[in-house]
């Protein structure tokens, strides 16, 4: 076998145990957030139909798909999970109470070139309201977003939310450049995305591609660029209808953001829009405060993607945030934790004779609900005792002849290096 | 889009809340004496390059691989870990100290025909030892199967263990018809582990294939079928050599296995040699005692596939236990659990004014570790009240005009009936 299967497929992670750790521990916070929340755990198959996730947008997610053919199916590694989560809400559709608090952790995956730390698999803590159309449940996600930064003991200005709506660009938009253009606005939607990636030349370039899905005349594209430019809900309440329903809502937003002790980590900015085909209304991203502005979680509302795959009628709403980019950012601020091992006790036959009371020692300890290492193979006591203290064990449990002819063991406490003998039963 | 993408690809598995929280009451359990035993746990990516898996012994698992072609790559999702694990152990042969205790729980995928109740994905509780070429290691790793089996409520009886050892089969096979044959061994176990599944008529007629692997003379393959019908260590012991070390293995292997107290729970089998074509040693499976002796887990010692990968030598064994098979063992015993949601509160505004109060008190009870469902949009009381009681929440915690001037919050506990004020900060 060459040396290539040796290594795990490019831009794929293996988790050793230290990793696992790291990994578990930031799921177990993942967790207990969602739990706050009263979020319910689900997941789908990391293998779906490829149709599943097929838009007609230009989105990046799709022509990143890790897309095959097996036994003449089109299948797809998913690419993110809103979609399965739609598909499982449509198979219930009669039988699910609304609203569903749904949430995720699962993997996806993207196929695309490779730079430095940019991997192709990512697992992303997703949580998303269904059937809910009132915008509380919009605050309630980005209230879990904010506590789960907090769970992660990053400081509060660490991160930031920007927010808009889509419902009240296109209001604008359609007021203007899209009037006779509905169908545009999702595509124009995803090339503004990369707006703060590619610049405002490179955008301008995609919005006017005459080969494309937005086309719009120069003047056209540029004048959107400029409505995206707007930093504050007043000046953009300015550009809106009167009786926007769109602008109503956001800053019914901040107030609910007011409530939750979270109003100051959020900030209006029309350039939002995200990257996905299917948001309709508030859109909201979280943002490395000091990476340059680095997104490190999206989310918005969602309102016609589960009627677009053959379902109900079905307002929604959902974020995402991926592990490899919380890892940076937890980096970065020197709080990668190193979770320890959290062996209790290290079990040592002194010689082969004490084997089988040591393997009853250590049953005894393991059914008292301690994590023990017994030692296997033959014993070389200076070698166990290096190896306990290196793994950071609690104790060591001794078993030597005499131990074993009074029925008890001798117990090392490795903090304290104090000695006693018990009988453990 | 058609229906088919409606639904997850054949053979797959949502997994909708209570699904969710029965695979996770089950990875808890799975953990939990991981734990015990001071097992790490370890991930791997569910894509892997192909040749990794490729092994030419005619296995099952090979021909039933995901394998799948990306931007000319080979790649296919794993259908087992052990290659990864050992993928891993390798990359890092230097640096790890051995032996290793390493666990993990992920998804294998296997193409196959479907029939009723199988599925083409399962997760799979993996437990490896590497580095210990004693026997202490298999008993080590049986008795934390046997913990998991009652960490699950399983009546002590409803599963056991059969053991052999592929090193005492093949020192008798080598004292006989594969006297020249080595490496026909590998291929031969195989074939044989199909015995159960579809009868000795055929396992003689594939050994026999001229065109296989194998392609023994007719009665050498009977010779060989009667070896294996062999139930008891002394006959075995018979036709070994005097000395046989791998029967010396064996019967020190249920004297440790009476140490942990779980000598009843083991038979010596010498049928089972298991369909890895990697095993090398020491052979195990679990089979349900009422289940028309279906497998519910296997294992066994591989102390060359370490190397045969490019990698040191390097003894190693290890155990997969499915959560199919396991949630169908726990069904026929009326075991299955249905975990509760876990909701501690349901916090309710009365009326659109009282919105931002029931927001602080919700954050107050979350701060405080209790899991609250906050009722977004217009709530309508008769339906909270249902709602809370369907879903098995503790409390409902109100706030009415009244409760709000007076900063208090109106408790109702569901299980009492009883109600109080309280001021929740």
């Amino acid at each position: 076998m060459g040396s290539e299967p040796l290594r795990p497929p490019r831009g794929t992670r293996d988790f050793y145990p230290e990793d696992m750790r790291r990994r578990s521990w930031l799921f177990d916070r993942f967790r207990a957030v969602s739990r706050g929340f009263a979020f319910e755990e689900v997941d789908a198959p990391i293998v779906e139909h490829a149709e599943l996730f097929i838009r007609k947008a230009g989105e990046e997610i799709i022509d990143q798909l890790y897309h095959f053919t097996l036994h003449e199916r089109e299948l797809a590694l998913r690419g993110e999970i809103t979609p399965s989560i739609a598909r499982m809400v449509i198979a219930r559709a009669g039988g699910l109470k609304l609203p569903l608090r749904w949430f995720c952790i699962g993997q996806n995956w993207r196929y695309e070139r490779m730079t430095r730390g940019r991997t192709r698999e990512h697992y992303q803590w997703n949580a998303e309201i269904l059937g809910e159309p009132d915008v509380t449940a919009e605050a309630e996600l980005i209230a879990a977003l904010c506590a789960l930064w907090d769970a992660l003991g990053l400081p509060r200005d660490a991160v930031a939310l920007r927010v808009n709506s889509r419902a009240l660009l296109e209001e604008t938009l359609r007021g203007g450049v899209l009037r006779d253009r509905p169908d545009a606005f999702a595509p124009l939607c995803v090339v503004v995305d990369k707006l703060d990636k590619i610049g405002a030349e490179a955008v301008l370039d995609q919005l006017t591609d005459p080969t494309g899905l937005v086309a719009l005349p120069r003047e056209d594209a540029r004048w959107v660029v400029e409505t995206l430019s707007v930093k504050s809900l007043d000046e953009a309440a300015a550009a809106a209808p009167a009786d926007s329903p769109a602008l109503a809502s956001l800053r019914r937003l901040f107030e609910l953001l007011d409530a939750y002790g979270i109003g100051d980590r959020a900030v209006f900015d029309a350039s939002v829009v995200r990257g996905l085909a299917y948001y309709t209304g508030i859109v909201f991203e979280g943002f490395d405060t000091r990476g340059a502005l680095r997104a490190v979680c999206g989310g918005g509302r969602y309102d016609r993607l589960i009627e677009s795959l053959g379902g109900p009628a079905m307002p929604a709403v959902g974020f995402g945030m991926g592990d490899v980019v919380i890892g940076e950012l937890l980096a970065d601020h020197g709080l990668l934790p190193e979770p320890p091992r959290g062996v209790d006790d290290v079990v040592v036959a002194l010689d082969e004779p004490q084997r089988a009371e040591a393997i009853r020692v250590a049953s005894a300890l393991r059914a008292a609900g301690r994590s023990v290492e017994l030692t296997l193979g033959r014993a070389r006591l200076k070698r166990v005792f290096a190896h306990a203290d290196r793994i950071g064990a609690t104790r060591i449990v001794l078993i030597g002849e005499d131990e074993a002819a009074r029925g008890v063991a001798r117990i090392r406490d490795l903090a304290s290096g104090e000695e006693r003998d018990e009988k453990i039963r």
